[in-house]
């Protein structure tokens, strides 16, 4: 009962600030953003020590390297939040953006200006890092956050808010802007869901249990994904070397992201001459080939694929492939298979990469290029506060843009209607 | 149980007809529209036997003239459903329209494509051209539409489908893409919300019970608004004749509409004089004027307005009016009361103008012009299918372009991530 109302209250006045930063100029919300990198870099010492409980626990209960790893404030973490700061301070600020603006017959002057969405809350797993980040993503898009990292972070990220808060201080911003949920019982989640007159959007970041979860106790709104398994179309006619090159890539680069490749469809013209090359390239560089029907028959040695395969998020070096009769059926394995996260085809074909790009309504939809490029940083949007396969507000990538809304405007010389 | 699996069954369809059409050619769909329109005129007779049997029923049952009114397929509504599915043809189509591209510097081209969300579900009450209205609009923006209108207009909107159906079978476009839920049922609006695996976005349009109802069910996102309560903002020194002409057309044009204006707050300063011409002029207009404790010292013979007056939506001839000190005192009341649906400014001062416009984050927020144009047709969006005051995905008036989403489409060269 304490738990639901502090949260309550917490909510309140996280919503309360967030009109006072949504009017806020650009260069007081950068001001401010900088003044929380330098607090972090000046308070390293203190995060650490903070951190090192959660470390000591997490060592206690018997953790995996792993899970230690990503829980580590280390000198080069506390490094990139800092700088991850101040690159957020360097990009162009949403808010107030005339995103169209047009005259109707009657001279009024109409368009579309965008706005905070208002409370974002977020729910995520291990890593203290995010903690910053989010905060800079929505400071700087001029909305309030309200933080729920994994309890074995617990005081690694009220460290890191009290750092933040520090800085905020001393600016025009006020540090209720952002906010930590000071609790590890997990029914404070549940709570903060149930806050829908204060909280705008909700993202969980983690893995499946996690999200679908937060989906099916949330009556905010949710952005959110629950896997990427993403594939790669080598079409009849491929440069051989440039799909070889792309699927490698795709899948050894950072096998353990939602990015990755998880799936090769291989058009049946290419199979006699290029399976025997990929499959060796694969296993060369160390991934578990999984093959059908006809790769099985084309190469010795591979491991059958079973129905479970199609549509597996491996986030390992394993890989499935598939001969396809044509881009027909490429694309309906997709649509059948896939995650709605990304895809991506090599050819040469004119015509079939147009079709491609048309048809395929995945979030993110590539020509000759690495499924590992879908990613926010990569694509120019600024840094990534989550992505999206849910179609509704945003679809892929979803950086600063995708944390606001737009609101019309509307410039009259005295109209009514008639 | 037959009724959930029927559901069921319906969205797998209608899904399954929503793919085609999403890849459908421009052409091919206003082909379908066209087709859609002249059937309606042609089968008009049929339309109204069917109506007749709803209208019946209504008498028989005590319906209020205003209701049978709104359920009756006259002559003149007919032809406004074919008029209006013709207008959604000649609109352009926001499928496939690259809202943006750039280059990154490693030479990929990125764009943002617009697709179709995929399945829309509509939930409304008793008008029954509400069916073709959404129809055409879904259909354009290459999405499927399941249909649950008001038990009372059962027939009619059967009807309405059947006519409908009937022009699409001589076209390309798979009929199916537009269904109507053959249930009278209050519990298949149960079954359809929870169809979240066909369905991506539903839209109620009715009452505020139906829509809470809808919102409290739903486990697919909802786009909605539950009420509108729109102020005019009366600034010191504003142009007197204009403020009342903005006023009394803002309230009187059309009252029962959710962009009627429900509260005037007035500056201090212009309340001596302005106020009984503004009272006289709303009194002759057959307005009833409920007035705060300086507005009645002001005019004599007032209604003096409760606390529940503030927010209130009278939908009717009723309006509110106040006196406040200054901008930020009318700015505090909107955020306190409103319902983020539509507000003005009555100004002449061009810095208090920019600053209403850019501080209120209604949906809709005007300088000098009636709140009766926070309307898609009259704000040049075409039709409008919805209103939103949610923030997320649509914010204000939601025509052609609220139906989609945004892919995005990349072309590369063979790139790699180093």
């Amino acid at each position: 009962m304490d738990i639901e109302k502090s949260i309550k209250d917490l909510a309140v006045s996280v919503k309360a600030a967030a009109r006072i930063l949504a009017a806020a100029p650009t260069r007081e919300k950068d001001l401010a953003l900088l003044a929380m990198a330098a607090n972090l870099r000046k308070r390293r010492d203190f995060l650490q020590v903070q951190n090192r409980i959660d470390l000591d626990k997490a060592v206690g209960n018997g953790l995996s390297p792993a899970m230690i790893d990503r829980l580590t404030l280390s000198d080069q973490v506390i490094e990139g939040m800092a700088v991850g700061l101040e690159e957020v301070a360097a990009f162009p600020d949403p808010v107030g953006e005339i995103v169209r603006m047009w005259q109707r017959p009657n001279q009024l002057q109409i368009g579309k200006m965008r706005i905070p969405l208002g409370v974002v809350g977020m729910i995520y797993e291990s890593r203290p890092n995010v903690t910053a980040d989010a905060a800079g993503l929505c400071l700087k898009s001029g909305n309030g956050v309200i933080l729920r990292g994994g309890s074995e972070a617990f005081h690694s990220n009220m460290a890191v808010l009290e750092v933040l808060h520090e800085a905020l201080e001393e600016t025009a911003i006020p540090a209720s802007v952002v906010q930590v949920v000071p609790f590890t019982d997990r029914l404070a989640i549940n709570y903060l869901l149930a806050c829908e007159d204060e909280i705008d959007l909700i993202i969980p970041r983690g893995g499946e249990g996690l999200i679908r979860f937060v989906v099916e106790h949330s009556r905010i709104p949710v952005i959110k994904h629950y896997k990427g398994v993403c594939h790669v179309y080598v079409d009849a006619g491929a440069d051989t070397e440039m799909a070889e090159n792309i699927v490698i890539n795709a899948k050894t680069h950072r096998p353990g992201v939602c990015n990755a490749a998880e799936t090769v469809l291989v058009h049946q013209d290419m199979a006699a001459g290029f399976m025997p090359v990929l499959v060796a390239a694969l296993k060369a560089a160390g991934v578990e080939v999984r093959g059908c029907t006809r790769t099985c028959a084309l190469v010795e040695g591979l491991i059958p694929a079973a129905d479970s395969d199609w549509g597996a998020e491996y986030l390992d070096l394993i890989i499935a492939v598939k001969v396809v009769a044509d881009l027909d059926a490429a694309i309906s394995h997709i649509v059948k298979y896939g995650s709605d996260h990304t895809e991506t085809i090599v050819t040469r074909d004119y015509q079939r990469a147009q079709e491609f790009l048309r048809r395929v309504n995945s979030s993110v939809v590539m020509v000759n290029a690495s499924t590992r490029f879908s990613d926010g940083g990569q694509m120019g949007l600024g840094a990534e506060i989550g992505i999206s396969t849910t179609k509704l507000h945003a679809y892929g990538p979803m950086g600063l843009e995708g944390l606001t809304t737009t609101k019309y405007i509307i410039y009259g010389n005295g109209q009514i209607r008639e």
